[in-house]
């Protein structure tokens, strides 16, 4: 079974259960997994079973749908019926509190039950169903638009690098940064791809290289401090990755590296495009500097992944989440209403009047 | 007993052994490991036990003193000695063939016996032995003139970055890019140090900020791709890194990894230091374009380390073993004569007008 026929997060109606792929048995086994009770989808969210923002939030509400539907039954009365519902979304929602994706997708659920207030428990469900997967197809073409815009910015026989995974994985299908990479492939545009391997957690390794190998497309991996040999060859055109979070002057918080190697493509004239769902872009936030960055367990790179510690215990780690590229840097965002150039204050403002005008 | 009071190579005349501390047993134990037959020597440098290219000169200049005090009185003619000796002498060179050092080592310790043909074999030995100890001593006094050339370069209260290990346990004692940290340190100037890990090896992890921190020094470590977000904070001073080998025209190959730590430094207004024995310097060799870099086995990217491996089986792997840093982004590289500046062209030949001079 390849993994491009499987979608990273589906919902089985029949036996009313959420699939996912496995990602922590990623990349030597493709394992599907039906989640069925609120403590299994808690538990995929919270192992990283799924994980990246986007299929994150396509989960928990697929997942919230599954709950509503199992428990319906239970609570004949709508007050007790709203009140389960509100708690089971809460607990989800303690899955991973600081996923953005994952709060917006629930509360968006929500509303969707508040609007059929009185109606029929049928109708009720019937509507959690189709909000659920509304927000899973609007996922899929924000994804598909970003590779539509970004495959105008490669051509046959380029070669690409991408870090960390803005793919497939970390959304139903496409994915943002991996988006116009497969869109090249539907349209018979060949390209050669590198990833980062993306430590400490090894994103690239694991996911990326895994999904695009797979898929058929020409992949080399290489670790992280590889990027300018790589580029002084002359075989990168233009790199793409994805983002957190963009500020409205461009600046881009996205998985650390991004920067470095935003700044070895400067040095070799290299592109480098962020692509970026319009819901990463956040006009409220001025620059860069006003994006705090998340420091995580030092374990994280002397520890994990090892039988025995790889630095003497006790020793200081610096271990950011993010790191956040300067807009000078960036070439281009793309974004499912169009690319985005400098000067982005003006350009990003554009993508949202765009969007008001005419939503995907 | 602490790290800095053992000598990464050493001899023990009375037992006629050479002593090393095993790296591959490093960060977990310190062991010390006795040499005493041709195999045994030749196993620990085959299989990294000593490693690090002036480490490895001066365990072999010792292995084949040892050695050759070993067998003498098998061969009591003077020619079937030699005939012995010269064997042995290629059978240690087998063990890394493309090490410099290795073979520069051995050759001087054979030119060296010749110079005694026809003296008593009591005389051969004793010339042996003291060769080989002077090839030790003269690597500690280069180390230590870098450190004391270099320390020049950094203040009280200062950060500095290291890739890779050209540590102490690449050498004898104090190391090339660590001797200024750690003669900073004999004279009471106090640096941050930051240790890159140097994917795929791990050895700014196992090596670099295992003998830093057991040496009492402020030590953090980082991964390879956490340059950017590092010294956007302001709390680097300056980086300094060893070489593999430095062009006439400062063009330096180091570590893989090496040029996009020098690239980032260059944004962030960071002096690079290269920290280069005249020996790695080669005035014969133009530019880095001439420098042909090793490929090595992608396997070390995916699966070494690891009890699975972390990218799917057939994805092709880019893992070269080096990169070159381009002269433009080296502030100085500092040599046991002194600290050679742009024009590097002119100021490496200065170098070796004083090496020529005045021999340390």
């Amino acid at each position: 079974m390849s993994i491009m026929e499987i979608d990273t997060v589906d919902i089985d109606l029949k036996e009313n259960a959420v699939v996912i792929i496995d990602q922590t048995k990623l990349p030597n086994e493709v394992v599907l997994k039906k989640l069925r009770d609120p403590k299994e989808i808690w538990e995929a969210i919270y192992k990283l079973e799924v994980r990246g923002a986007p299929a994150i939030g396509v989960a928990a509400a697929f997942g919230i749908y599954v709950i509503a539907k199992d428990i319906s039954d239970d609570y004949p009365t709508e007050d007790d019926f709203y009140k389960a519902f509100h708690e089971k979304k809460e607990y989800l929602n303690s899955s991973r509190p600081t996923a953005v994706n994952l709060s917006w997708a629930l509360n968006r659920m929500e509303k969707c039950l508040d609007a059929h207030r009185g109606e029929s428990r049928d109708i009720q469900i019937e509507a959690l169903k189709n909000e659920s997967i509304e927000i899973r197809d609007e996922d899929i073409r924000v994804c598909k638009k970003i590779g539509e815009y970004g495959v105008e910015l490669v051509k046959d026989g380029d070669g690409v690098l991408t870090h960390c995974n803005a793919g497939k994985l970390a959304t139903v299908r496409y994915g943002t940064a991996t988006s116009p990479i497969y869109v090249a492939k539907e349209r018979g545009i060949n390209l050669r791809v590198y990833c980062d391997e993306t430590r400490p957690l090894l994103q690239g390794a694991r996911l990326t290289s895994f999904e695009l190998y797979e898929s058929g497309i020409d992949t080399t991996l290489l670790c992280d401090n590889m990027s300018a040999a790589l580029m002084k060859t002359g075989k990168v055109n233009a790199v793409f990755v994805g983002c957190d979070r963009v500020a409205a002057n461009g600046d881009t918080a996205n998985k650390i590296g991004t920067s470095v190697v935003a700044t070895v493509a400067k040095r070799y004239g290299v592109p480098v495009y962020i692509a970026a769902p319009t819901s990463t872009i956040d006009m409220n936030c001025a620059s860069g500097d006003d994006i705090v960055i998340e420091q995580r367990d030092g374990k994280e790179v002397t520890d994990m992944w090892y039988e025995k510690p790889m630095a003497p215990a006790g020793v200081k780690v610096f271990n950011p989440a993010f790191d956040v590229t300067d807009h000078e840097l960036i070439a281009g965002i793309v974004t499912e209403y169009g690319i985005a150039k400098a000067p982005y204050t003006k350009s990003l403002k554009e993508i949202f009047e765009k969007k008001e005008a005419n939503s995907i």
